[in-house]
């Protein structure tokens, strides 16, 4: 049994004056986002960050600055993402780093990197902002899935420069940062010259990349920069962004961290250790929110909503990577219900606006990151939460609900327009469709009487999953709790990654669940990770040495 | 490395006089097959089958059945699934067995217990022969996921039987025989309660079991025979089945098994154990096939689509059991084009005759066979090949194909209407629908216009992966198959399973998707298969114990 202590805490925080690996720079309605890895400045000092090779903290400053560009610079419209490494565009995940990690990590860096290229095409769909890959060099591996989650990708005809998935043929383990599901899913790259490619180390380039759909365009040298410009202006047109700013600016969080949690204005993580239990907590608006756009822009970072979410989504982001031994979630809220349900109402009727926008579409991402998130959650509704609209989410996007039925102490939950709509879960149902796939009348029939809910009326609903009297409160509430911690995490990692997405798959889902599964267990195999396996061969004089036998 | 011999071969062949755990048995439309596994009829001594339990022997039987109900008795509408012992169902997959078997194996028994589950569900829906579950027992883990394959479900509420997947809480693994995704995806029970139902071992009974959609209907014991034949006349009643019979008899095979591989009338299987490639010929038909239902019908199991596709079933299943380090399959036709496309018209004709559907559908499911067995495909298009229409199915499966464009040697492949629907994957979508996901359009236009076409129109249709000349023919070939067999086998196998299923996922693919990708990364385990895992534990006074980092 492992009992090891977890490594120092990693902080997710960043912002463009503390990158050692991207750069920024504007241009009008177009932003540069240009990688330039700095070898020595990896998260440790194992591995060298060569040829624009990757590790997770290169991937923090990338999607620290793809959230910035669209909260703080609303009037950039198209994002180019290139390298200012000669001959090279980027080499992917860095090898040395892989094979140094423990599984944990793997696969913690796998999703956040998945979840960094899911939030540039969130927003290029839903926010008007542009993405393209302008590959100036060689691009491998998690270079090639970065250029992939762009809207188009142009390639440099030098004869030189190539696109490649070389991860099965060098590595023994798969593209799986949503490079084979991309190939085939988003570019459509027939399904045998998607074989082809992913089993050609070297890789393809020149005309025969643009034939097989894997870029959209090539250039000789001598034309490439203008033609990505004039392509970046032509993608910026299509936005729908403001023409001007100003932008909000994203603070620093003011995290409060200590052995045992971390505090930030509305959010709380306490940790169980020995319990394997955390509680996360958050808090509703304690003042009446602005209610008008100019308003919320003039309130910025500390509007409610962005505020509160933000530190969601950094204690999330700290359990995954820094409490690998906690499995379970309680989940509470605290605070005034309607005060949340006034901030729902002033998102909706503003939808339309852009900072308005970008923060419900930061929600939404929020709580996919919760959906993500390997860990059991189990929310309690008590007397004096505040789980309505928005926040109720957490409690549809828990594994199950408790909430207490005492005549003696009013506790009731409510729905909003945010359930019925703008907070699609990955699968492209709202929770409440997710819940209720068998009863899809069920759904309109809860949205079109929003009244709040006692316990027995949200149980007789269906909303949550157990209302248990004062009586059977604490009983069940611990038993629940301790069960949950006595089961192996596999099983419940695999359960909870099947029961979760009832219902359609999309692009999206099957990135997490085919790819990345199939990724997990490799990630396993000793013909991977073994003492001959391929990823620990690599860049060694050793060949791999496999074990034949197909599965 | 691990070059060991393989294991004696199995055979997949059986029929009901053989039969060692199922009883089969008649009334008018409806047949009951009874669930009575023998204790020590397992396949291997080292385990015994408890309390209904099976290993891979039992599913071969239960396969058997459903085969022969829809071809050898056409005049049978719905079937009772049930269990002749005493308050015991089924137990599920025996435990003993699973711990004592290699992963390989593990994996293998799964995904075929999951083919035979969807071929049930394949006879409802497309076959019209109903299934209810009649679960007069103790009903747990693959118990409960037979009876989820079934229609309905009928429960016997005496006190003690309830429904269960206790595979979290018990064992460390998943219900993955489609459990998990076939409670929330199938019967869309609730999330939660979904949640709650896999994390109790003792399952649910009784009324509960109703209302949160596990099982359709409980009766007490004095009422649940009446209850379950009732039901089975109304389920008989839906089908469009004949009236009466005769149906046709599923002869033996016939198969000519020696130690480098089995011949049969119209496939062969030649494996070269060194190579770690198999080459797998599929003939056409020799003489003109029958052309209307009741000269089918005379021919039985000579006709030669069902005899063929028969053929090619088994020498799949063999070479996924059997052949464990063949790597690489080569996939060649021999024939006469016009003879297949002949039977081919013969097939879409008389589409609507029931056992010309049976054929059909015989024919879909031994391709999706194809499309879930975990080995590269490379169809080879040569002089003499038959790949037209349904044959060229084969090479659309194939991961790769090529075709030799030789002017000296006539060398042409052909579509057929059977290529335009009849045959559809997993995924929903045709082979060709699948192969061009980013033009749509273009599956119309190949399918508007079905002349034969040469190696250079099939290579510019997009319908071959390569069209080498006669000089370069050999080497290309040559070296395609023997860089395949250098790849780590793992990674080409999440390769393929990946790019084969580009498109829409249902929830058939979910099941090998999703869900079983994750089984097999808990298959992996030390949390279930180490020393101390769930799975070594179980059975004995050992507790199991957890590295519990969640991943």
């Amino acid at each position: 049994m492992d009992t090891a202590t977890s490594p120092p805490p990693l902080s997710l925080e960043t912002s463009p004056d503390r990158y050692h690996h991207w750069k920024l720079s504007f241009d009008g309605p177009i932003a540069t986002l240009s990688m330039d890895v700095q070898e020595d400045a990896g998260l440790s000092p194992d591995y060298r960050l060569k040829l624009n090779s990757y590790d997770l903290g290169v991937d923090i400053e990338l999607a620290d600055a793809v959230q910035r560009l669209r909260f703080e610079h609303p009037e950039v419209h198209a994002v180019v993402i290139t390298s200012l490494k000669e001959r090279i565009f980027c080499a992917g995940a860095n090898i040395f780093m892989l094979r140094g990690s423990t599984h944990v990590w793997k696969i913690n860096f796998c999703k956040f990197t998945n979840e960094t290229r899911l939030a540039i095409e969130d927003a290029s769909q839903h926010s008007g902002l542009k993405f393209l890959a302008a590959v100036n060099g060689i691009c491998a591996g998690g270079g090639y899935e970065l250029a992939l989650a762009c809207d188009e990708i142009f390639l440099v005809d030098d004869g030189n420069s190539a696109v490649s998935l070389p991860e099965t043929p060098l590595l023994g383990v798969l593209p799986g940062t949503g490079g084979l599901t991309r190939v085939v899913d988003k570019r459509k790259v027939r399904r045998d010259l998607a074989d082809v490619f992913g089993t050609v180390a070297e890789g393809i380039k020149g005309k025969r990349a643009v034939e097989w759909r894997l870029v959209d365009a090539v250039y000789p040298t001598s034309q490439f920069k203008e033609r990505v410009a004039m392509r970046a202006q032509a993608l910026a047109r299509q936005s729908d962004r403001p023409a001007a700013g100003p932008g909000i600016t994203l603070g620093p969080l003011g995290a409060d961290t200590r052995d045992d949690g971390v505090s930030y204005s509305s959010v709380m993580l306490d940790i169980d250790r020995g319990k394997r239990v955390a509680t996360l907590t958050v808090r509703g608006p304690e003042i009446d929110e602005p209610a008008t756009p100019e308003a919320i822009a003039a309130a910025g970072d500390r509007f409610w909503p962005l505020r509160a979410f933000r530190e969601l989504d950094d204690a999330l982001l700290r359990l995954r990577i820094n409490e690998p031994l906690i499995g379970t979630v309680v989940v509470k809220t605290e605070g005034d219900a309607a005060r949340v349900l006034a901030v729902d109402e002033t998102l909706v009727r503003h939808a339309d606006h852009w900072l308005v926008r970008e923060i419900v579409l930061f929600i939404k991402r929020t709580l996919k990151r919760m959906d993500l998130t390997s860990r059991s959650f189990f929310a309690l509704v008590e007397p004096g939460s505040c789980y309505a609209g928005t926040l109720f989410e957490l409690a549809l996007a828990a594994d199950r609900s408790y909430m207490l039925d005492d005549p003696d102490r009013p506790n009731t939950i409510a729905m909003s327009v945010m359930n019925g709509g703008p907070l699609k879960m990955s699968n492209g149902l709202t929770r409440l469709e997710t819940r209720f796939l068998g009863q899809p009348e069920h759904v309109g029939e809860l949205l079109a009487d929003i009244a709040p809910l006692d316990a027995r009326e949200a149980h007789n609903a269906g909303l949550v999953s157990f209302a248990p009297d004062e009586l059977d409160w604490d009983d069940e509430v611990r038993l629940a709790i301790e069960s949950r911690a006595a089961f192996s995490p596999d099983a419940l990692t695999g359960m909870e990654a099947n029961l979760r997405f009832a219902g359609p798959e999309t692009m999206e889902t099957k990135i997490f669940g085919r790819l990345t599964a199939w990724q997990n267990w490799i990630f396993q195999r000793p013909n991977a990770v073994g003492e001959k396996g391929a990823l620990t061969a690599y860049g060694s004089q050793a060949r791999p040495e496999f074990d034949f036998k197909r599965t």
